[in-house]
């Protein structure tokens, strides 16, 4: 699944790196885990409240959208929610000129429950990635590349699309700075941001006097959505055993706060987050206890004596706020990254340090005006008991252990069976009468998953989309707003599972008529693309934007590009879309491809309005044994974790290079002999006719 | 010839590039020109103290170094100079701990006249990179991978070589603060150091207390130097044709003018620097005048017409201070680039500018104090008066227009023509029985070239090394410490020249017998890495270093590599080395490769004591006429300049795809269609044999 660090931009990103190597004496570190550091795991049943394996109707319905989309629709309110978003600019305890509404829940998280998609509620543009900022009389929502057919779509004419990346298109706050008259009130919910986008913002609007307004009093969108807003995710949690996880929790505590005692600091928090196996939580890790803040409902027996003999206590989850203040009270240093802890938390901390550092400074001024010149003494708000760095945790579980790669190509090969049983049905379909849509055909793909051992969920809502549909980076079909699956044109599908050992996350392009040559031709260099990063070896220490050209240069050949990255970390049973590491075009990300890191491979093109490509599979990152290593260094490779046949058909063999047909043949050998034996009968036979070599045309 | 930025680690460079898009009321402008704007250019016959058209033991004699190299040469004064140096540290004006002596000019210039090769004096290192630092009781030195070699040759057993890249090896400011108590007095030549080095420095070192001196009064090297100290360069300049520039003197000062009326800026300064087609001096653009600090000596009455037509007045060189003194002082706001203007200047034209402000300040201190938030009342360091960004004039030269492409492509068939008849000479000359050594051929070399027509100087010294000499990445061969070229290993030539209406830059390297397996392979990689880099292509807004891993990635799949930068920017007749674009894997440099500038195309391959490939050309970047474009923007291409034969003897076919191999052979018939009718006689017939077609031994 393509993803886009579309907040990412190159400045900000180098400021991020800057801001890691500061002068000793003004900045400490911080930490955010995402990481189910103790690995009590959401459940896989379908509770009430979650997102997923859910339809993308069922999605709109439950939130209240309008089941037609392209127009505005006065029956389902969307006048009126803008109306009364505006009505309450007016409240006294908010008095705000304009409100940001983000695509972000509290924990920065991928996928949103839905009481959290505030954002889609608002607007009625379901993509993942969207800001939308309204003011007195206009609304304007900001989406990248992935979107801009989507939003087009789905937005009302009340709302302006602005393409963010294009040419001349103005940022949110150059936005605000522009149709503001100068010294208006912003307002955002803190804990929508993290405390790091709200300083800037506060900073880029502040060139026209606007105030940003931390509006803590209530979220107005929840506010408007009133008795319609889904109740919060009650999902039971689970243990994650540790024959998959290949670490306790004692030992990732005791790596944590190694990490702790050797920055001085106190306590960690960390939070996870829900879809994908993990749940809505915040966790403080301080050197002699443990803290989960989270719903207690949640948590059963069994789960809760795993956490007790762990050495972990439980608060409720709203119980963040005071025991951070509580932290500062009592004078401790804290490990915040401030780049994704919400503003909410870190401003807390922040002024109750201040608090007691007046306290402090009326008891014992002139005692601290002649400390030595290593101690500052003057503490701007609470900086210094807050130590600001990227996580351990972050890092620490991007690079998979041995119990976790083990998982994670074992649950691929299940996987691949169950996508074989799934093409070698669709091709039978296809012929048939009745056509099927992309909804009924990704929902058949989850009952072929479910038939695997330890599936949990889908990984992302499964992008199904035929013909035109396929050129919308991120389309997820509804049942009243698809397409029907033919032979006359491409069709992208784009699926993941979470297995109990592991996550998938994998594309495939097929046609199942008669290609034309201009598809053939683009599909051949996605996948050139596709081999050639596979292919790559590079020093340890290379950062993965510098293998993205890789996969574009074939296309930039012929002046073809895509709107998104090339690879993305994916988690172990964990989230699909995991960082540090990624493969993109966008240059801010330094953090180093690792041995034992997982990313995906998935280069694409797409054709606005007719079809789209992308070619995608998992790849571990391992260290090679190379006859030199020239500087005394590693030299990196990757291993594939995805196995499913690439459809010959789309091949122009006559552009591929003697070794990029080697690639595809030993490619589908490879498929051949780890799927097939999980397979039977007629399966088995599409799998034989689907992995045979290409034929060598050219030489 | 190969370049490294070795300076620019990728942290600075992210910080420069941020320092450009400061707060707009915290930070203004800046530019420094190394562009001849006037166009009156340093003359060709080898004056007194230029460093052009010399061999390195010429150069060597002329710097009082020792002929013999690697141990200790009492007779030289190895010794006696640290001590010398040291007795100065104790001096009541000096008063210094340690002493830090950069490779660098007043100009920060690539090329540097002898009387300002400090480093080189002290040291006896001889590379064109490098820092050294002297405490009361230590002497080290830092270089960059291309000298490692080389350093260690050269270096007495009195100065520790720090390997800079390699790991653990410690910066100049961390190995002073780990050497020094705390609380030394560092000192350096301002004159020598940009403004924003300095800063850097002084900011690292006070993390143990020291101080950084800047040492006015006299550079110490040149106090011990003495009598033995070269003159200063007294070249003449010359006005550079119109025909070759293609734009004249009024309308470069009107485009300079143009963005200094944008940037409310009343002046800008630049400076030129020596060995390529440039002279030492300043200039400062105002907006009704300009004004050039030069040894008027250097100036010609048709020089001085030149100029006088053009509007603009001459000062002597010294005069630049007290200039930028007196600017100050009636107010006027300056360009600068403080990354590369020095200290002594920034910091002379900050304290005037705080004196300006503290005579005002005691005249308006209440009107200030009650000035509106716009203005800030506090001005620290005449901040407020300098805009600080990086000179248009900068990207402005290294976008070549119709006149100097133009010339940029005739002049390098001349060379082409001159190096064929170099290696059909230097092929007859290997089966004689008196070898020749890598000086002598580097001096027939130069004769050849000589006899083209236009032909002013070479444009770098030669880089001639055969078999483990070629190895050393800059490598300048002397006549008493050289080797003689045979035909039992690699011969590496690297070597450039400057005409009148161009600047040429190619390495090729041969082999006159049998190359082992293991050159084969490693020229082959290093020749699929320069093909894929040829055949680019790229988006614009592309930066160099995203390219930089197409001209890597089949060395790195057998765990290799290479030190060095892929490409640098070329002037046209100008500086061999020159900003702002580049091709690296030091990925700082975000400046976009476009339309019109040119690169050079060096991957290489080296093997310490045994052999170093390296294969150069120069390429134009253009606009390329595709069958999409994606995205509504430019794709961009490479088009060749260098058109020299590559040995195909050096060739394992069999490692190379068709697509390559009809590179070279398209390559080298476009050779012999641009080259040959330079020619006659046996070196047209060398061409001929030179330019045929490779076996295509696997398909």
């Amino acid at each position: 699944m393509a993803i886009e660090a579309a907040r990412l931009s190159p400045s900000l990103a180098a400021a991020a790196f800057l801001a890691r190597r500061p002068p000793p004496a003004l900045f400490p570190f911080s930490l955010r885990c995402r990481m189910p550091l103790l690995r009590v795991l959401a459940g896989s049943s379908g509770g009430d409240g979650r997102v997923v394996a859910l339809s993308s109707s069922e999605l709109r319905k439950r939130r209240g959208l309008s089941s037609s989309s392209g127009a505005a629709d006065p029956a389902s309110g969307g006048d009126e929610k803008l109306r009364s978003l505006r009505r309450l600019f007016a409240r006294p305890d908010v008095a705000i000129d304009a409100y940001i509404i983000p695509s972000q829940d509290a924990h920065q998280s991928e996928f949103i429950a839905e009481c959290f998609m505030r954002r889609a509620y608002l607007t009625g543009f379901t993509g993942s990635a969207g800001t939308a900022v309204v003011t007195k009389d206009k609304a304007a929502l900001w989406t990248d590349g992935r979107y801009f057919l989507q939003a087009e779509k789905e937005l009302t004419h009340e709302w302006t699309l602005m393409r963010s990346g294009n040419h001349g298109v103005p940022t949110t706050s150059e936005w605000l700075n522009d149709v503001l008259p100068a010294g208006c009130r912003v307002g955002i919910d803190p804990f929508l941001f993290s405390f790091d986008a709200a300083e800037e913002l506060k900073d880029s609007i502040s060139n026209k006097n606007h105030e940003l307004v931390l509006v803590r009093a209530m979220n107005l969108v929840d506010e408007i959505w009133g008795d319609a807003r889904p109740k919060p995710p009650k999902e039971p949690t689970r243990v994650h055993d540790i024959k998959y996880a290949g670490i306790d929790v004692p030992s990732k505590l005791s790596f944590i706060r190694s990490h702790l005692t050797e920055n001085g600091c106190d306590a960690v928090r960390g939070s996870d987050v829900p879809h994908s196996p993990v749940f809505y939580s915040y966790l403080i890790v301080e050197v002699s206890t443990a803290t989960l803040f989270v719903d207690s409902n949640k948590v059963s027996e069994d789960v809760l004596e795993h956490l007790e003999k762990a050495g972990v206590k439980l608060k409720p989850y709203e119980a963040i706020v005071s025991e951070v203040e509580r932290l500062a009270e009592k004078g401790a240093k804290l490990w915040l990254d401030s780049s994704s802890v919400n503003a909410a938390i870190v401003t807390a901390f922040k002024s109750s340090c201040d608090k007691q550092m007046k306290k402090k400074g009326k008891a014992g001024k002139k005692v601290e005006k002649e400390a030595s010149s290593d101690e500052p003494t003057g503490v701007e708000n609470g900086a210094l008991n807050a130590v600001y760095n990227v996580s351990p945790v972050t890092l620490a579980k991007s690079v998979k252990n041995e119990a976790e790669i083990e998982g994670m190509k074992i649950s691929h090969l299940r996987d691949a069976a169950a996508l074989a049983e799934f093409w070698c049905w669709l091709e039978e379909e296809i012929c048939k009468s009745v056509p099927l849509t992309e909804v009924q055909v990704a929902e058949k793909l989850l009952e072929f998953r479910k038939k695997q051992d330890g599936f949990i969920e889908t990984s992302f809502d499964t992008i199904s989309g035929y013909g035109a549909n396929g050129a919308i980076i991120h389309y997820r079909p509804t049942p009243e707003d698809c397409s029907s699956i033919g032979s006359d044109n491409l069709f992208l599908l784009d699926s993941g599972a979470q297995y109990i050992d592991g996550t998938t996350d994998i594309t495939r392009t097929v046609h199942f008529g008669e290609p034309s040559p201009r598809q053939k031709e683009c599909f051949t260099r996605v996948l050139q693309g596709h081999i050639a990063l596979d292919q790559a070896v590079f020093p340890e220490r290379t950062p993965g934007f510098v293998l993205d050209v890789l996969a574009r240069s074939s296309l930039w050949k012929i002046g073809l590009d895509y709107r998104h990255g090339t690879g993305h970390g994916v988690g172990a049973a964990l989230n699909v879309h995991e960082g540090p590491q990624s493969i993109s075009y966008r240059y801010g990300n330094l953090t180093a491809l690792q041995k034992g890191m997982i990313v995906s491979n998935e280069p694409g093109y797409y054709e606005d309005n007719s079809f789209g490509i992308r070619i995608e599979n998992l790849l571990l990152i391992k260290e090679l044994n190379l006859a030199n290593s020239f500087g005394g260094i590693s030299y990196l490779g990757f291993e594939r974790l995805t196995f499913v046949p690439i459809q010959s058909k789309l091949i122009d063999v006559s552009l591929l290079s003697p070794s990029e047909i080697n690639w595809v043949n030993d490619y589908h050998e490879e498929v051949w002999d780890k799927v097939s034996p999980l397979l039977s009968g007629d399966t088995r036979d599409w799998l034989w006719k689907n992995t045979r070599p290409l034929l060598d045309v050219t030489y």
